[in-house]
């Protein structure tokens, strides 16, 4: 698996970028939508490939627990047990680890936790995440680590990120020994919103050695101007030639501003939970389209978008879905909002192609009211 | 619109038919799944399209109540609102009316009754009815009907029967003032499960005069005999050269049943229920893929189906999915389901052409385990 730079944008750090691998091309910057559980919700893989979905992140934590990692071992992995073809990321499930389970321990070596499926207790080592998503047969694999809550103490902060130092360290190590040229493993920078833990993190990440480095530990609930500010200082400090995956982010407008930096990839669940709750991205904001003032309106759900939703359907009519409880109406949303935010993201490529990055994300702000 | 019997089976009463219409050409024997509040639960119009749905049965009461007839008419219609371009069919929403409403008082001129969804009260009549459905612009309409429940006594059947022909005798009245040559009404048969009351229906719907027959009543509760029993005696007292539909049937093996009787339509809501409570009907019978004898089967849904989610999908993936309550799991089976219905109707249609439907039946029947 290789990453690319294609092309620097003259005008401000975004970069055009292509990652090579065997499921094929994923063009960068380039955003992945959520599919925990294999399955990005409500939509098939056939609705992926047509909104233009690149690659889809799922999640090692939940898979393991449900419905087991042998199944889709079985299955002939997670390509083919989701029916999806193209690239996976697995995440770790750190996160999940300390946001949903009832009860966790953190060791030294591991967690141990319980289930927040069945009560179950676990123990789940670095070495052992690895296994996981090798047994799925992910292609871009992510180290077991610990996303700290927000606020929270600097010393706190340190204690969890020297732990995920040694564990990336150990999954580097366990990732090595499969000697898998076809997969990829990324370091994840932990430190929460103290800029010399962020340091820290980076260049002991570098000195391990990752084939790219994911940025953890935002959107824990922080101010935005914090997790902006955080992402430009360690827009400094990343590797330039490294893919930079930024996690679990974002709305619109954070994505060009990550763009901008010279971040890569991102993956989020806001297209897909926004869709299912009746909230539609469009070229002037978002529309709650459950909202009485959609009752007769009979534009499409963003009129300057040429999806199969907006091509054939009226916010009166996704309106009546979702207020006669049709789950036609969440599967339309999803699809809508997924193919907006790739076609957000298709269009910033362009424009980095054509160095115009800055004006393409004034003209699309200028329209855009969050 | 115009209905054609094209061939009739040599050894059984089963015909091969088509409905002309300005919407297309509509095969018969057909199977049209219920789009009650102007969806097929889960499916978009071209997930219909690609399992071979040629019509939907859609409902006035539910969609007078919400979201509302003018909103619809605004929109261009029905087939404009939902997207679907094919034959609609409306059902009047007597059995809606009946069964849904927490308050009802049957008069002779119309229903008063209260809204299942907001309480409000309204008064329909059967002409009202009828300019519902054509200000929805259907295709096929039907007429306020007193539906009964099982079982009735004789007494009370006679009364609502008398009521509904009064009612089939209105509406075909206030239809007629349209002069409408691109749509049809259907006289719909009541009587319960008494014969002579089933023979008064046909006699006096036939002196009224309507352009179809379809069989109401049915499916209320009762045996699966006494409804046999009942379209098996209809079945020698229909007009030969009319459509006749059943309905609100059935099972794979009562539509069998019921096209060698000599029925040409039929809508049902088990393929999409029954999709989205994790069962999956197979060339040899029901499956529930809940069950845990699923877990690790990498057999697709129906081994002997060629739809897109037997073409991509395992049994143990729709189970997790199921298992993890994901839309998408409900999803594929209502898809796999209604082409299952198709098909068979499909193959049901090339047996007659071929005076092999006894035979046909005979085969799938031998496999197929209810």
């Amino acid at each position: 698996m290789k990453f690319e730079i294609i092309k620097e944008d003259k005008k401000t750090k975004a970069r055009l970028g292509v990652i090579k691998t065997q499921r094929g091309l994923v063009f960068t910057p380039a955003f992945f939508p959520v599919a925990t559980q294999a399955t990005v919700k409500t939509l098939s893989p056939l609705d992926l490939l047509n909104s233009g979905v690149q690659g889809l992140l799922c999640n090692a934590y939940h898979l393991f627990l449900r419905p087991g990692i042998k199944i889709i071992k079985e299955a002939g992995g997670l390509h083919k047990f989701m029916d999806w073809h193209r690239l996976i990321i697995t995440d770790s499930g750190g996160y999940q680890i300390f946001s949903l389970s009832p009860f966790k321990e953190i060791q030294d070596l591991g967690v141990k936790f319980q289930s927040h499926l069945d009560g179950t207790t676990h123990f789940l080592t670095p070495e052992k995440i690895i296994q996981i998503q090798i047994d799925l047969d992910s292609d871009i694999l992510l180290p077991l680590d610990e996303c700290c809550s927000f606020p929270i103490t600097k010393e706190y902060a340190n204690l969890a990120l020297e732990r995920t130092l040694r564990w990336a360290e150990a999954s580097k190590e366990e990732f090595l020994k499969y000697g898998l040229k076809d997969k990829a493993l990324m370091g994840i920078v932990q430190g929460s919103f103290f800029q010399d833990l962020r340091k820290k993190a980076v260049d002991y990440l570098e000195e391990i050695g990752f084939w790219g480095l994911a940025i953890g530990g935002l959107s824990v609930g922080e101010p935005q101007d914090l997790r902006y500010n955080i992402l430009r200082f360690l827009s400094e400090i990343l590797p330039k030639k490294k893919l930079r995956y930024v996690m679990g982010i974002g709305k619109p407008a954070e994505l060009l501003d990550a763009i901008e930096l010279g971040y890569d990839l991102f993956d989020c669940i806001i297209p897909t939970r926004f869709g299912r709750t009746g909230t539609c991205f469009t070229h002037k904001g978002k529309l709650v389209l459950r909202n009485a003032e959609f009752k007769r309106d009979t534009l499409p759900p963003d009129p300057e978008c040429d999806c199969y939703v907006c091509r054939n359907f009226t916010r009166s009519y996704i309106r009546h879905l979702f207020n006669s409880s049709e789950i036609l109406g969440m599967r339309l949303l999803s699809y809508h909002n997924v193919y907006f935010f790739n076609e957000l993201l298709r269009k910033a490529r362009q424009a980095i192609k054509e160095n115009n990055f800055i004006n393409f994300k004034k003209e699309f702000l200028k329209n855009y009211a969050d």
